[in-house]
């Protein structure tokens, strides 16, 4: 029985690039060592960064003046390292958030701790059902940046797309939607994602910074938090996380294998589309995001009788159906279709679903 | 041919390791997932840890009041964070020094962004051939802590043991050292150590914190360079390094398999022993490190014909000898033997070195 795997992150990865990270565990390209062995200043080395590096910025089209960066500690570090390294740029350190979820409320605890916050929307009100409405002109000039959440894993909530029109540089989280569909990155400031959703192991963020940012960094800035230094050093201060970055590299390989973005974001639509298709037709599974704001990298849903969701879980998991409880913080059930998931994955889903619901649970 | 890797780092893994990994590569103990794929949240993740955190603390008999965390970015990030939750300590945050190798001179760089810095001993004045005498009076006791380098990685020099007798907590960088032999880590109030050398994979760090160090942080530390922070939620506060921790749980019990940390001392005294020794007989091989300093982890050398230097280094990668050329600040050559290597590469390495001299290189 196929297994798959419907976690939010550490996640299913797409079994060509489990199958080659096996094939060249022992032996990379011919070197005699493994890529876990190898040092970080080989030009073995360097040419699977190079080649994460570019197949990157070929596949996102990310123009010339951005950096891209691999910064320790995934995205949470960020949430630290944005503030220290952009809230120089305000006379009064202020930042503005909108709060979408979860992680946005812990990005913007976290600026809270170098200088004031400013939250432009929020719903919160409605339990994160939704991206709210944001009156760009409520946002301050004199602040540092807009801090938004671009999809929203705790609560299967995304923006349609990068917003545009702020006074100031957006910094977007894409964490769990970044490589599964189509962003224009270029609208914001700096974009950052931790690894385990669509990119490879978790511990490491990828950070793209538009040049001007750089060299605003508070005086207290820990050096490997530092954007400058990465750019400087092209990631390379300290040993950075050689394989995730070897792992990225099979990654953004295996989008070119499909046809790209846009190839991976319609696999992708195709995927979510089937599941919401029979959450909306069902009577006993109650989508929770709004219609217009759903996710397509988690399907968030609950059971109209709550007290069938052991029942769920336990017999999901005896199909092989793994992972569909959700976020300890919103409740209720979650299936994250990041690109590793297949077609079929969703369907077997889907099929168990109807079956559990027309046994009455 | 057999390769070697003598890379200071990452480095050569003991192959049972790597064999393990790739055998459960695509199906971790039945969970039907990678252990890449798996959540954090998991069982079967908690027990990994487990095991990893349960066996160091066997195999190196640490006491209970010390905490074992999972710290991201590496030793390099903890020269920001020992300071970070450290110096309030000291009424003025002042923090004392060993400088003893190009890494021990980055921590100190790195304490000085948040506080004044004391050089209690250098041995910058003899090229860093040895671990300078300390007078521990010489500490102010109002100092936050000592720092010191209990393995220097690019000099090749080493502390015989952890020391005692400051009047403030001793904080060991042991990246270089840690798991290759018996160290009294109970001397020290903090040991921390980058993972690429004798733990595992690179970008992590483990740091052992004595409980009654936690509670000191600044309040500009960032979220995850709190130590208490790791301490108080299992080092789960966001997705760890789950590759890492799970490479790390194989080491140990790699360590555990040879008999334990006295075992693995004696196999590491024997290859340094039969290099050092190839050295002290050899009239083209200059040893760099002072006779009782020298580190069994690293081992340093120059050639006293220095124009020999890219034929040594060409031949030998031809003889499947690998990355022998020392760090870029040191220069000369290097043979990092962690515990990862076996004997016969030591053996295959004097041979050559033997041969290259008998040949006139």
């Amino acid at each position: 029985m196929p297994t798959y795997n419907f976690s939010s992150g550490p996640a299913m990865w797409p079994r060509p690039v489990l199958h080659q990270i096996g094939a060249e565990l022992l032996d990379f390209q011919g070197t005699g060592v493994s890529i876990i062995e190898l040092s970080h200043r080989t030009s073995a080395f360097g040419e699977v960064m190079d080649t994460a590096v570019r197949l990157f910025r070929e596949l996102t089209g990310l123009p010339e003046h951005y950096h891209v960066l691999f910064v320790h500690g995934g995205a949470r570090m960020q949430f630290s390292a944005v503030p220290l390294n952009l809230i120089g740029r305000s006379p009064r350190r202020l930042s503005c958030h909108v709060e979408t979820d979860y992680f946005s409320l812990r990005a913007r605890e976290e600026a809270g701790r170098y200088g004031p916050t400013e939250v432009l929307a929020s719903s919160a009100g409605t339990g994160f059902d939704r991206i709210p409405p944001v009156n760009h002109e409520a946002c301050p000039p004199d602040a540092a940046y807009v801090h938004i959440t671009s999809n929203n894993t705790v609560y299967g909530t995304r923006w349609a797309e990068m917003p545009v029109g702020f006074p100031v540089p957006v910094v977007a989280d894409a964490t769990s939607d970044l490589m599964s569909r189509q962003l224009d990155l270029a609208r914001c400031g700096i974009v950052y994602a931790g690894f385990q959703k669509n990119l490879g192991p978790s511990s490491l963020a990828l950070v793209v910074v538009r040049e001007d940012l750089l060299g605003h960094a508070l005086s207290e800035t820990p050096h490997l938090l530092d954007y400058g230094v990465y750019a400087r050093t092209g990631s390379l201060s300290n040993t950075p996380n050689i394989f995730a970055i070897y792992v990225m590299s099979l990654m953004m390989r295996w989008i070119a294998d499909q046809g790209g973005l846009a190839a991976v974001e319609v696999l992708n639509t195709t995927k979510a589309g089937l599941l919401y298709s029979a959450l909306d037709r069902s009577s006993l599974y109650v989508p929770t995001a709004l219609h217009d704001h759903r996710s397509m990298a988690n399907v968030t849903f609950r059971l109209r009788d709550e007290s069938l969701v052991p029942a769920f879980l336990a017999r999901s998991e005896d199909q092989g159906l793994l992972a569909l409880r959700g976020h300890f913080s919103a409740g209720g059930l979650r299936a994250s279709l990041y690109n590793g998931m297949p077609l079929e994955g969703v369907e077997a889903l889907v099929g168990f679903m109807e079956e559990f619901e027309r046994c009455g649970g």
